[in-house]
């Protein structure tokens, strides 16, 4: 089976959720070599940032075994993620690094499509189903930053939940009228857009 | 529908459970505002710390959907929690200190009760239900100081989860021989005295 | 009914369960002596180190309640491990201090197997009992490093998850031609042999 025919057999929800768990996962190994983990540290950071906000939303839910036991792509994933960033770890930083940033949207989009529709799967309403949306993008980074000892990014210095939240919010308006596969196209697409616009004009949540 | 009706329609208990989700989810504002985090961070703490305790006392008895997820008052109070102290902050530190001190231990107390007898309607044993009604009602402050990134005040500062292990003991010594009503009051101004009287004559738990 | 009588009764396993418990419960105390908590704060971090990793486990793969709400000597051997390390405190870090070394292998090499055995019994994969083996066996130290406010130890300082790793690969090698018995006793084996030996030649993962 060739790489064309891999692609076009699968769905392109579940091909995102893959590339983006590799992607989230990258961040992770980021932080452990930062933080002067050894590579077992790096498998962890790699582990709990691509699937953390998932399982977080699957305990929560009781969707258990959680979705990482059932499928095994995830983990390898996650040991592609390691494998990729000790490879190319100086590439990473340089010439990699907006479209890691990218990869890293489109995955957050697609995260946050997959905990909605979970959480609309178990009869949960739509302000849950935003929240879940919510974690499953943005949690896997808090778990990361708690492990390497660090005040959460996500609490102080960017636009992140907040793109999930709109991606989540505008899902529910249109939800009703539009047929369901523009509904995700068009969610996945604000979330990356308030993400990428965000870390253009460097936008911040107002502090006190 | 005014609000008197409002309170005596409902429950005491319940009423004063989202009462003390609110307090709680105001000392979370209060740690997210010293930490400079924006308003989203605001949101999580204040959220981690109103229902942080009751949601792993859920996950781990298996009671999944967890409650916040079936009844949307308590997001509610998290984000008239976040409104609330942003609209006074000034008076929260001066004049309300002393009042959230108090409401703070009415959580406290109805809190642990809470989580008695959630346990014990899962056929758990009274070590168990003390267990879990102490960590329904200090665990929430708990995960907020983590994603602070500070060492828990619980572990080291204050009479907290004393004043819950102590309100549990006594509703289980007296639980046989009272009428219901009773054992849930009586143990809830344990909890509440206990706590109180430990502010004001700073108890401390021995170090070593 | 005396201890020895005790000791024959129930299972081997079970035996060095507890005692696991109660050493790494141990190992909680001491970080929260370092730490200046108090008795409580001793508690909590015994109980988290002795029983984290495998209430994790079970919390994803659903066995909730958790296994010990189910048993309390678990409980007990937590209590008892903050009681003993009170009295000894001076013992536990000189004479003492390599027999700790030595039952936190056993411990840790026991709880692998509870945790591969548990996986299995779900149902789950090779892989994903790996993975659980290991976190039953080590993320209880991860969550009493978070819990102090510490770097985890096992990120970056000593081969322990690694040994988890090793005795859970052995495991699968062996397991469809040996006897069952004698397939847990040598993966126990190879868990204490690749600890006891990285701590005696210094070994360790490497850092990028």
């Amino acid at each position: 089976m060739n790489i064309i025919t891999f692609f076009s057999q699968i769905d392109q929800i579940y091909l995102w959720d893959i590339i983006g768990t590799a992607v989230f996962g990258v961040s992770g190994v980021l932080i452990a070599m930062e933080r002067r983990m050894d590579v077992f540290g790096m498998l962890i950071l790699a582990f709990v940032t691509g699937v953390g906000g998932g399982t977080l939303r699957d305990v929560l839910i009781g969707y258990i075994p959680v979705f990482w036991m059932r499928d095994h792509i995830y983990i390898v994933m996650i040991i592609v993620s390691v494998v990729i960033t000790l490879l190319f770890k100086n590439k990473m930083a340089d010439q990699w690094g907006r479209w890691l940033l990218l990869f890293d949207a489109i995955g957050l989009g697609v995260f946050t499509i997959i905990g909605i529709e979970k959480a609309l799967r178990y009869e949960l309403s739509p302000t849950i189903a935003i929240i879940l949306g919510t974690m499953t993008g943005s949690f896997g980074g808090v778990i990361r930053d708690i492990l390497a000892n660090k005040l959460p990014a996500l609490f102080h210095k960017e636009i992140y939940a907040t793109a999930c939240i709109a991606g989540g919010t505008v899902y529910f308006l249109i939800n009703s009228f539009m047929p369901h596969n523009l509904v995700i196209f068009i969610t996945i697409v604000v979330v990356i857009a308030v993400r990428l616009l965000s870390l253009k004009y460097h936008w911040e949540l107002p502090k006190f």
